[in-house]
């Protein structure tokens, strides 16, 4: 066993699997997809392309991307039972914790649910991508009280996605930069959420419980639920000088400021958050309003000098997600709508070549007690 | 990072946690539980007790056993909407996705959900160490379209949940021996379970979440789904001769024999397995039916000639669930039950001291590619 049994706290730096999926290179500063340039790619397409890329593994064609297109508006309907049981949720119920609870649902519904073979899990995972979004939109309308929206088979996946969640047909730049948006959240290496989702499929438990699990774990504050603290303390702040004061307040007090640092870039600003600045400088140009992009770019400045923290992509995406008129709790099921993708891929791998998950520990406690003494 | 980079499949003896809470010695063929010898526990301690030194630290005295009691036996009130939740699921769903939702479900009725103290982690567990056996039982009944049996006061926590799954009292035997299996299964060091909820838990996401992706984990059939898996191959079999025959043919086939085998012990039977068949044979001479003893000795024999492997405790528990009435699609959620114990004091103890999971991949698919090339 040798050296492999000395502890790393949360694993850094230890490889825990072999992929063909993604990569994060930091000595290139690239985040590999498939060989591609994660933001080479965001730039010239869009997130069925990644889908396409993830799932088949290559990027489509015109006709590929549209026979895509057509699996997944098949899958757009949401088992009626499943909504019901969403319904019976307490109100104050987290928009994350019923993600959860509705994709543990669906299992039920698989009919091949024993069967790992790729085939099946490709189905499976277009029915994921198909149900999400739905499950993301009118699972927030149904706790708040509000009419559910269906899903609008003329308008793109993204489109659709949006419109679901504000009821509102959104405009190219809208439905441009939240497109991006999905391109750039879809797959990300081995954060934990996705670790988690391996971790469970090596049990060769099934899809609907890998991802399960990973909606549990992108729900923690410091992964995915970032990006709705970042919002929060936004919002809570309102003008570039209360939210400096705000920052300066954490950092005396050796609070965490959401959003920013990141295991594996840490030292660099993540260049997916570097694109999403980009979106909310058009965003806020086109609504005649600067006020977050400034905060934000102050706040970016205060947390280099002072920590010398770049932000991650939670950063950014808050503010983009507030301009486009998404209530802050579902900026978490939003991220994991489109890392569904990822996982999926990343379930698949796990599942072709599998291996059981089962570590060590290093012993604390005490030894050599009896129960009667 | 030198070589931790090297990959090692499925963690094999990477140390991925410290704890105080249990460790599995194989050089002294110990299961050390908070410094006691589980086995030694088995012997003199019920599950109540294990619960006390799991969440409080120590072994009851009378006094605590009963408050310890009394606030399990008021946890037993599972939610209305939650029951009501369960009879929306499809008929086909399993019953560990059945448990998994109602465990998601909880999450809604915790007033303190942000709260990650030790108080309020403590309160969680023993929500979910009153609701999680009726739960089980119950989501059973409904799915089977049976009448749902409350939980009854007067009866031991073992006694009340063997009640719930059977609809009747057990025996003074068969409470004990219910009571010594869901003691042999609280808790066990790092498996792949207890490992998910700890990697959910150090996002700090939630003990519901956690415990939901535990359940995920535990379904599948290299972990807790053996015990199914092997009651089915028992009951497939029905007589000696055909399990030699069949045990013949899996190793011909190369095919994995549940209830063989584990990460850690490998060389030697778990010793809770010896435990367990110890009841089997107490069963089988009150019954008055030796026919699962024998066949399991035999298959126990033959997978030590023939592989060298050992029994691991699922393959003992699942006859003896089976000679208690049990129906064989409770086996694993029983398991989970039990393992709640052990499973929140891991994930307070990653609370407690926590580091985010984020290990690293090697990359194995291809570079340089361009999107518009
Ligand atoms: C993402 C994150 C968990 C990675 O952290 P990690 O690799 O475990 O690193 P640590 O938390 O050990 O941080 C290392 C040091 O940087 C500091 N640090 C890291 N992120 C920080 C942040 N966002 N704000 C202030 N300080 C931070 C830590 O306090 C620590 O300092 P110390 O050594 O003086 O205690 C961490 O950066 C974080 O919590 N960020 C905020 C949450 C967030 O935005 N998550 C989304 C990630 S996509
Ligand atoms: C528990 C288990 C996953 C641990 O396995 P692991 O440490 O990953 O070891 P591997 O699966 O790599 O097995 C090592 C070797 O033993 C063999 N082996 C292990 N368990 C076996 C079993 N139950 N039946 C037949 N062969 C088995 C493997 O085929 C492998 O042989 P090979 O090297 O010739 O391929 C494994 O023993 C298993 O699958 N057992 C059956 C399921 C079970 O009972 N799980 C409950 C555990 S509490």
């Amino acid at each position: 066993m040798g050296n492999t049994m000395q502890f790393v706290p949360g694993l850094e730096g230890v490889v825990a699997v072999e992929t063909g999926i993604s990569f994060l290179d930091t000595v290139e500063s690239e985040i590999v997809l498939k060989g591609y340039d994660l933001i080479e790619l965001s730039k010239s397409k869009g997130y069925l392309d990644i889908v396409h890329l993830l799932m088949e593994g290559s990027l489509p064609n015109e006709a590929e991307k549209k026979a895509l297109e057509e699996s997944l508006k098949k899958n757009y309907h949401v088992p009626e039972a499943v909504m019901e049981m969403i319904k019976l949720l307490p109100e104050s119920t987290h928009p994350m914790d019923a993600l959860r609870t509705g994709v543990s649902a669906l299992s039920g519904y698989d009919k091949d649910i024993l069967d790992r073979s790729h085939e099946s899990n490709l189905n499976r995972a277009y029915h994921l991508l198909g149900n999400v979004p739905n499950i993301v939109a009118n699972s927030y309308h149904i706790l708040n009280g509000e009419e559910t929206v269906e899903p609008r088979q003329d308008l793109s996946y993204s489109a659709n996605f949006l419109y679901m969640i504000t009821g509102k047909v959104p405009s190219e730049m809208e439905e441009r930069i939240f497109d991006r948006s999905l391109v750039l959240y879809s797959e990300h290496e081995l954060p934990n959420s996705t670790f988690t989702a391996r971790v469970i499929a090596s049990t060769l438990s099934d899809l609907y419980g890998a991802l399960t699990g990973a909606v549990a774990s992108l729900k923690g504050h410091l992964h995915g639920g970032a990006n709705e603290a970042v919002m929060e303390m936004l919002k809570e702040a309102g003008t570039v000088e209360k939210f400096e004061e705000l920052l300066y307040t954490k950092l005396k007090n050796k609070e965490k400021v959401m959003g920013f640092g990141h295991r594996v870039y840490m030292k660099k600003m993540d260049p997916r958050a570097l694109m999403m600045k980009e979106a909310l400088k058009e965003l806020s140009e086109a609504k005649g309003d600067n006020t977050l992009f400034e905060m934000c770019e102050v706040g970016e400045k205060i947390m280099a000098q002072e920590k010398g923290l770049f932000p991650n992509l939670d950063y950014y995406a808050a503010p983009v997600y507030w301009m486009l008129g998404i209530p802050i709790p579902l900026y978490t099921p939003i991220f994991f709508s489109s890392r569904t993708a990822g996982l999926s891929a990343h379930v698949m791998e796990q599942h072709e070549n599998n291996r059981l998950f089962r570590p060590r520990v290093n012993y604390r406690g005490p030894r050599g007690l009896h129960p009667n003494d």
